[in-house]
Formats: C-alpha cells, sequence, structure tokens
C-alpha cells in the first residue's frame, strides 16, 4: 500500500506511529487521494490531509510524520503562501484552528504586510477555534485553550495560555514540580 | 422514500417534525447517503448528517429527532470517543461550535484524561464558534452567545452566558415575569 | 470559458480582477459547478462559492465582482435568508466568519426574530473565527480582528476593532494623518 500512497505524497511523511501502529495512515492517505487528488475537493497536497484542512502552501510547513494527524481535523486554515510554520513533535492542533503568518496591510487591504514565521515548540496543544497570529513564538509544551487569539510571543514555555487576546493563565512547570 | 432511508439509517431518527412537516428530512437523509456512505467525504452515519459535521461516535449522542437539523450545520465537532453528549429537546447548536468530552492529559498529550459528559438541556441555543468543554451541564433554556467558551456548568438554566471564560449576562427569568 | 459558466452562474459577477489578472474567476467557477452543481455537497449558487462556504440565500447578498475571493474561503456562514448583507467594494472576509442577520426568538427558539441587514462598508477586513451579529454597520476601513465577537455598529470606521464584545482598540485616522 506505501507503494501506491509514495505516488501521490512525499515518502518522508508515510512513516511513523499512523504508520506502524495501526492503519490510520494508511485510511488517511487513500482517503487524501480520493477527496483531493481524484474528486479535486481541495488542491492535492505533499502529506496525507483532510479536503477540509486548508494549506496555504505544504512547502511551508515543517512537522514531524508522527504528527499527521493534525491535517485530517476539519476546518483548520494554515495561512502560510509567504511565511513558515513549524509544528514541534508531538504538537496538536484541534479543528478550526488558523496559524497565520501573513496579514493584509492596513493602509492597502489588497496586499500582506511581509510574512513572519510561526513556530510552536515540542508538545504543545493549540486547542479548537484557536488562532495563532504572524510572528508567534510558543515554547514546548504551550497549552493553547480553545477560543483563543494568540497575539505575542510565550517562548519560555510549559504554561497554559488562554483568552483574547492570550495571557498565562496557569504554569505548569510548578505543577510538574510538586508532583 | 422512508424505506430507503431506514436501510442506511436507525429507524428512530427518521421520524419528527423534519419528515411532518415538509421534505427536510428527506433530503437531509439523501444528501447524508451520497456524501457519506457513497462518496465516503466522512464517515457513515447513524442519522443523517452534514459530512462537514464532525461526530466521533454517533453511538455516544442523546437527541430528540426533532433536532436533527443540528447535525446539518458546517463545521461542528461533536468530540465524544470516550463520553457521552445529551441534547434536550428543541435545542439549537449553530455551525463550527465544538461539544468536548474529553481533553489532552496535560502531562502526556498523546493521551486524554477521564471522560465527562456534556450534558446540555432544552430549548437551550448554542451560538456561532462557541466551544462547551468537558463536563459542562447547561439547565434548560441557556443561551450560549456566540464566540463563547462554557468552562463550567450554569445547571440552573433560563439565562444568557456569553464571553471566554462564559458568565451570565442576562437573567430570562425575569424578562419572562414581567413580560 | 466564460459562455460555460454563464449558463450556472449570473452574468455580472463574472467580470473583475478575478477574470481579467489571471485565471482564478475562472478556476473558483469550474470548481463551484463541479462541487455545488454537479456533486451537490451544497447548493447551487448565483455566483462561482466553495461548497464549504455556506450562503443562506444567495440573492440576498450585494458585493462587488472584484470581491469574489470572499465565497472562496472554507467554513464561512452568510446566514441572510430574512435579512440582508452589504459587502463594499474591496473588504475582505476571513475562514470561518459568521454573518448573521436573525437570531432565534429567545422565548420560542423555533422561530426567528425580526432580521436587521449587515452592512460592511468598503475596504474592511473581518478576520478569521469573528462573528458579526445582527444589525451591525461597520463604517469604511473597519478592521476585525480575529476571534471577535461584534455585537454593536461601528459605523465611523477607519479603527481597528477587537474582541468579545468588540471594542475599538485602534484608531487608523492619526495613524494615516501622521504618515
Amino acid at each position: 500500500m506505501k507503494l501506491v500512497l509514495g505516488l501521490f505524497f512525499d515518502r518522508e511523511y508515510l512513516k511513523g506511529r499512523h504508520f506502524d501502529e495501526g492503519l490510520s495512515g494508511y485510511i488517511w492517505g487513500f482517503r487524501s487521494i480520493w477527496t483531493r487528488n481524484i474528486l479535486r475537493l481541495a488542491p492535492p497536497c505533499r502529506f496525507p490531509a483532510n479536503h477540509q484542512a486548508t494549506i496555504s502552501n505544504s512547502d511551508r510547513i515543517e512537522f514531524h510524520p508522527d504528527d499527521l494527524n493534525n491535517f485530517q481535523s476539519p476546518g483548520t486554515y494554515l495561512q502560510n503562501f509567504a511565511g513558515n510554520i513549524r509544528l514541534g513533535h508531538g504538537t496538536y492542533i484541534a479543528p478550526n484552528v488558523g496559524i497565520i503568518t501573513a496579514n493584509h496591510d492596513p493602509a492597502n487591504l489588497n496586499q500582506h504586510i511581509e510574512a513572519k514565521d510561526v513556530i510552536i515548540g515540542e508538545s504543545c496543544w493549540v486547542g479548537m477555534n484557536s488562532i495563532v497570529l504572524p510572528g508567534v513564538t510558543l515554547g514546548p509544551r504551550t497549552i493553547v485553550g480553545a477560543g483563543s487569539v494568540v497575539t505575542k510571543s510565550f517562548p519560555e514555555g510549559q504554561c497554559v495560555i488562554a483568552g483574547n487576546p492570550a495571557r498565562v493563565i496557569k504554569n505548569l512547570n510548578e505543577s510538574r514540580n510538586t508532583s
């Protein structure tokens, strides 16, 4: 089956836990071929992706193949036509999450201002309906509560952030020390 | 037509106002067969559902067939693979709403912590892009404003809640008494 | 190609920058015919629209053909079965945005209260996952931050609004004067 998938996807993504433990990687692969390459409900992608996930440029996103699950959620919008998105290993992205690298230019909305990369560390979790804005860096083990708008960086990680704009609501370092 | 639908769906859902008043129930049924059972854009479901509605486990949701409309909205995410969701009669769920029963474990995001049921009473309305978190109970006639994040229970009902986290912004009991 | 598109769409929308500069208008047109008119993933529409964009009534929305891009985003919900939505020229609507013209009646959720038009001026930008509620008027060059809930009008325009409920967080007039 991997030989068939290899005709449609980059081989570097056809490995990891979703192919070694169970069949989910294969199911996602054939579903992506069916919905994207054959039915053309969305453009074909370098890796298996739900047709309801919108990825501006699949060349500009960096992630570990263990985390293919993040692209099987519906409603996500990874706006990276001009900037890069990097997701650390073990990070989870929930449905309807937006990660934006380039805003419209307020002085002329038909243009975009310079893109800024978004870097999300290892073992983070971005809750449903949240948005991460251009230039944000989240350190390892940052948990973004559902419905948050992340306007600035939290590079130290190890915390729960939530709200609009997102603020630290819990420090996970301390709870780890005491456990 | 109900005989055909009965081959694909549980008969207990093929009744109520959407089948007795107009044809919407039939239209949703055939659309669900076409998009889910035939085109396989999403997994088949026990009841008619839009292919853009994500329901982790259609066995773990309890609702009245009069409220089939709630599963025809796009972008909803009913995460109930381990917990149950109960929707009271006459309750409305808007597009892009998330109802979550099991969070990731902050200590190991690859696992989930124990699920907690979400119970939404009769004649509630959960506004667009809102999220209801694990363990929440909403009493009858709770209105959740658009874009809210419901982090705790409001079992008394009869109120409008809104915001992130959601708080009571209006008591509907009083306005009913004075009208 | 326009002759073919003219069989499916109103000709008044088959013009403007997306047809004059590049091929995007044609691509959106044929994709809309494929996903809506042929595959029936969503109802056919008077103008090219992504099948993941939900438009209650395409007769009740007014916009310039240059802005066809706004209907190619996934997850938008333009609820205008009873009220009208007017979008000014050069306005951008991001993914998962809701524009609502008629709320449910709190006293009887099975009914809607009277619809109120939503009017968004020229060169506005409504950020991802935001919601604009019934009766709202936004003046020209209003920027609505991602994840906002716009509950009241900002008819003067020239500002950035954000939050739930949305408030003015920046005045764009002054920055224009000093630049």
